[in-house]
């Protein structure tokens, strides 16, 4: 499918991805490029099939596919130093969880050059991060938003979409602005408030904390999350996050206001909506 | 290990009781009340090893152990019902995720009676109710929870933790005051904020909500239980868990000041102190 692929940071989804390409075969070559020598050394035992370099420009020279994987505050220092290595026919993307600054990034570093950028959101993770939990079936059945800016070539959006497609994935085209206020919903949003769940029991006692049961270990599972990634993450969409969480305080306060009254019906109002929310959902 | 039990309410925990009852031989024989003419009919097809009463007299008389696994309201007049048909030697107990004003409702009511209660809190459940969803397995590796009086006999509280250890649970005793304030924090906060999440979201568009990853699914996962369940269940304990989402309130308030004033050496720290609790969990 392509000639050449590199993936930039192989972390869970930049180690997941690599996995995947070659399980599916999508590339005939694939160059992993990782920062630091132990990263190298690792990856080179993890992804024996790659070729690992330590060097930007060795790492993307030649490829037609070149996915950024790694935080979203490092991509536009990324895309600066790769520019003088992309070829005409190179498309570049990456997989963060943010797209509207990084697609004003791409477009002011990217604007003068042949190469093509589509940001891409695979919507898959895990709690645990680290290539060593790498998992080539991570994309399966999960949304994946791309989000091209309007110079994009069809040709382009085309290639990447079936990329995606190849793993699993369920592709949907948003523009980047829309994107994020709808990922500060459903994503930014839960990550946040199972953070703060979180957050507010630190202070139970062990001995109680081992009665906790499914409930619990569900709405805190994403609280495992990377905390310097999430940090990032958040703040990055802060505008639309802010907003997401004064509704939630909205409805928090209404139904404070149930409990403290002792209204049944109004709870089991509450309660309901929730729930058929919830029973809409296709993820489950 | 029983001559004879019954299961007072066949919905997804008396069922799973039963077919559990069952499966690890724990009783001779097995008695099922089932209050409406459809239940009754139904439970005679999904649990055919067992005799189905639709009366409460002809349910419990001559049983050793009887659990009441009806909603918290109803266990109150239940056990007003049956007070006359107890043996001397029966050991009375129920399901429900509350257990101090249970607690004194079967005191005051079995007080002047040779039956014995201990209130029992099998924290096993599951999104969906309903016997159609019985499962023997359900209970596996759960904790349960049980809370006796001070006048319990020692070989009573003995049997019972045997018959939930059998069930696979892991069982412990805690006073019922102490139950209802650490289930409030564990069970009923995080069932609260689930469904607060999932009402907060719920005027979202339909094409978007099908962006939603698993974090949403699992943040908003036991917001999908029954709200006629757990509106009584959440009035019920309001005592403890006012203070309980006042202290989710706090901490809410603290990230807020943190993205507002974009301080991501806060957010992180946030983000860590409830990620070290999630990680500390023993139910994953």
């Amino acid at each position: 499918m392509f000639r050449q692929v590199t993936i930039i940071g192989p972390g869970l989804l930049g180690g997941s991805l690599s996995l995947a390409v070659k399980k599916m075969d999508l590339s005939e070559e694939l160059v992993i490029w990782a920062r630091s020598e132990k990263s190298v050394n690792k990856a080179a035992q993890t992804f024996p099939f790659a070729r690992i370099e330590k060097g930007l420009e060795e790492s993307v020279r030649g490829s037609d596919l070149i996915i950024i994987c790694t935080p979203v505050e490092t991509i536009g220092d990324i895309l600066k130093q790769i520019k003088p290595f992309l070829g005409e026919n190179s498309l570049v993307t990456d997989v963060g969880s943010i797209k509207g600054s990084i697609c004003n990034i791409a477009q002011e570093t990217l604007g003068d050059s042949m190469a093509s950028f589509i940001g891409s959101h695979p919507m898959a993770g895990a709690e645990k991060s680290g290539m060593e939990f790498s998992d080539p079936m991570l994309f399966m059945n999960r949304a994946c938003i791309l989000t091209p800016l309007d110079k994009v070539k069809e040709s382009d959006l085309l290639s990447l979409r079936k990329f995606w497609e190849k793993m699993g994935m369920v592709v949907q085209i948003l523009d980047p602005t829309s994107h994020d206020k709808i990922i500060a919903d459903l994503s930014h949003l839960p990550h946040l408030i199972s953070s703060i769940l979180a957050h507010s029991l630190a202070e139970i006692q062990e001995e109680a904390q081992k009665l906790g049961g499914q409930g619990l270990a569900d709405t805190t599972r994403i609280a495992e999350g990377d905390a310097n990634l999430w940090s990032n993450i958040l703040l990055e969409n802060k505008k639309n996050l802010i907003p997401a969480l004064q509704k939630f305080k909205r409805s928090l306060d209404s139904v404070e206001l149930s409990l403290e009254e002792g209204d049944i019906d109004k709870l089991r109002d509450f309660l309901e909506d929730g729930k058929e929310f919830r029973h809409s959902l296709q993820s489950k």
